[in-house]
């Protein structure tokens, strides 16, 4: 099977946890079966691999995502990245030629489309397979995913097939409609629309082709800033007579907010947090170092994170976007293809970091204009470049480089390291990238 | 007016603010006329000064609030410090020999002694003025301050006067009885015990003599650790006939819990923090640099330092201790004498801490067996000593202290470092001190 995640979005629906550079997706909310904890990205593959180990795994997404999803994944998936935002349409068609350029993909093959998200079990990625499968036989153009609904539900778009069968051809879509209008469409057999579709890979690329004036992956990725933004739904799906939909009745939620993500929590608790007897319904995600203490408290929610700490009843949890639109601070937290990075002191002319860097993984060679800086090796050991010097370093070692100096460093073994900078206006955009 | 306060206890009921280092008192909870915050004991201090200029204030406490005192009051009070807990009757006659020895008061003047976090008016100090004079008088050996109940109260001792005058000899005096029982004890013009007592400075001194063989302070002092724990009810109240009790009706609060504490503020955010329109009685006292979002919240505090995060319906906050007992943890934010740090990472084999000297001050010369440190200044100016020699430091300079090594630091003006230890089992008793 062919599967390209879609990964976008930068949800602050989940701050502190999620913020502008780090999106839901990459948090690690779910506790495996070795008791560590996995990201819905992390949880989406595992899960994919579990289904069809020879899966290939591309996911589309942009630039801010990168580093967080080879930290997570490493090189198991392919990555097709947006140089910008332009919508759904020029987005599929970027991946599709991706996969038939870069991936080498048969445009003959079936290519299964799914949001990165989606909090399932194994049934849900089987009947990707049958989707796959599905469109391959080439009886319909586009083959869709209907979840059978389990309540009028006014904030999913609907699919209206044109028979209750397992597979049928659709009739008609019908965009998020009131409760009312919901419960008449499902008594005529309509099903949720959940974002997936399957295709041949030639369909879309030839859809891109009578669109788009390109040649190929290289070539409509250099020219992606100048596309049109439009949406996949009004490009291709409202044009296509030969729509089929594949009813799936399985668990399928919708993590989008702090109210459905805990529902889906297997213990009350992640991270340091103590709930007292007289707390019900309570959640606590934690990723401080230090304890939550939650006393007396009902249908609450309770997260912390270097960025914030929300408390928060259930129900309101969803209207959180406008009050973190005020918020106006710094990322406090990162997470880079090396390694992360956190925030842990910020004063006026100084700002104190602490970074982990992944065994065998290094910076960039880089510098800045306006600040200088103090590393201090805290655990591991690995090798510095200063000015094209390299040096070995381990714990207790003390490097420091003034403003225009080039550095970086090596990780051996996992490398920690407390970053000082020194400087008026320090900033993430003063970082000057240099050739080793 | 001679004033003692007795500042005892480390206050765990108003985690994560108190801790076992840091007591209630010295929390900034109070916004002050020129918008910026002052702890109990800085209030209660500038409400004695404006009622009486001239008032000797003297602290008697342990030697862990040493430091906390000389930081929020500098010089501006006498500091009695217990060497170790023996109860109240020592505690009172060695404050009794400070001031007599040390501070070289007459032992004919009057002393009042005092709790050190009343939460009161100007009106409360007025008070304790009168009760001073009244014993100089001499009419009594000692005068108490009988508060007017305002409800039968369980959680006070009750002093019943002989009469209803506004100065009146005791009858009696009533452990903390059922709400029954006080309201009897009410209608019979009974007087909540406040603590507070004046006497003779010569009246305990004896009291002392007769009961513990010792000289002078020196003496008491050197002593004090084989001294019996007794309290000063038992040894002297219970057998004085000659106790007077005179009656305030101002306002009086005691602010030990979360719940009495967030009546007292004045608005409901202190630090960073957003209530959304949907909370109601919801206070945040937020010391961390990173906002709190509460939303859809009622009767709620929310208050998080370096030390943790405590989430707690108002009412359940006076259930708080057990639950921080069993809550395990390094002290993250001290107040020395010379400032304060906050430990702002933790890791197997090192910690990082943010100390800030205030202008003028030091730390002690000392070293640790088993770590390094190194100090990178992030702010202000001032000068190291490193085995003896002498360096004056700035913005940026590193310095690397061995194991073993004997070091401080001088601030010429506020100077701010970060300060990086490395090695096994770090801990605060790693601390040699030496002569400079």
């Amino acid at each position: 099977m062919n599967i390209v995640l879609l990964s976008g979005g930068s949800g602050k629906r989940l701050w502190p946890l999620s913020n502008s550079i780090r999106s839901k997706q990459f948090v690690k909310f779910f506790k495996t079966d070795d008791d560590a904890y996995e990201s819905m990205v992390q949880r989406v593959f595992r899960q994919i691999k579990t289904v069809d180990p020879t899966a290939v795994v591309t996911i589309a997404t942009s630039k801010a995502q990168v580093s967080a999803i080879h930290n997570q994944l490493g090189d198991k998936v392919g990555v097709s990245v947006e140089p910008c935002r332009r919508d759904t349409f020029p987005a599929i068609a970027l991946v599709s030629a991706y996969l038939a350029d870069v991936q080498g993909i048969d445009p003959e093959e079936p290519v299964v489309v799914c949001p990165v998200d989606p909090y399932v079990e194994n049934d849900y990625f089987e009947m990707l397979k049958l989707l796959s499968d599905q469109a391959g036989k080439g009886e319909a153009n586009l083959v869709l995913m209907g979840i059978e609904p389990t309540y009028p539900s006014e904030k999913y778009g609907y699919i209206i097939p044109r028979s209750a069968d397992q597979i049928s051809f659709v009739d008609t879509f019908k965009e998020k409609p009131t409760a009312n209008v919901a419960e008449e469409y499902i008594s005529r057999g309509a099903l949720w629309n959940g974002g997936v579709f399957a295709y041949k890979l030639k369909y879309v690329l030839d859809k891109a082709h009578e669109l788009i004036d390109f040649t190929d992956y290289e070539d409509l990725y250099a020219k992606y800033e100048t596309l049109n933004r439009i949406s996949f739904d009004y490009a291709v799906v409202e044009n296509e007579k030969k729509i089929q939909v594949m009813r799936f009745a399985g668990q399928w939620k919708d993590l989008g907010t702090w109210n459905t993500l805990t529902e889906a929590m297997t213990e009350p608790v992640i991270g340091k947090g103590i709930l007292n007897d007289n707390c019900q319904g309570v959640n606590i995600i934690n990723e401080m170092d230090v304890p939550v203490l939650a006393m007396g408290l009902h249908d609450v929610v309770i997260s912390a994170s270097p960025e914030g700490i929300l408390v928060s009843d259930k129900e309101q949890s969803s209207y959180i976007k406008p009050y973190v639109d005020s918020i106006v601070q710094q990322v406090m937290f990162a997470e880079k293809s090396w390694g992360s990075y956190q925030v842990i002191d910020v004063e006026d002319r100084s700002l104190t970091i602490k970074v982990t860097l992944n065994a065998g993984h290094s910076m960039n060679y880089h510098s800045h204009r306006n600040r200088d800086e103090v590393w201090v090796v805290i655990s591991g050991t690995g090798r510095t470049i200063v000015d094209g010097m390299e040096q070995s370093v381990q714990v207790g070692d003390v490097v420091t480089m003034g403003a225009g100096c080039r550095h970086t460093v090596i990780a051996d073994t996992e490398l920690k390291l407390i970053e000082v900078q020194l400087g008026e206006a320090i900033s993430v955009e003063d970082k000057q990238k240099h050739e080793l």
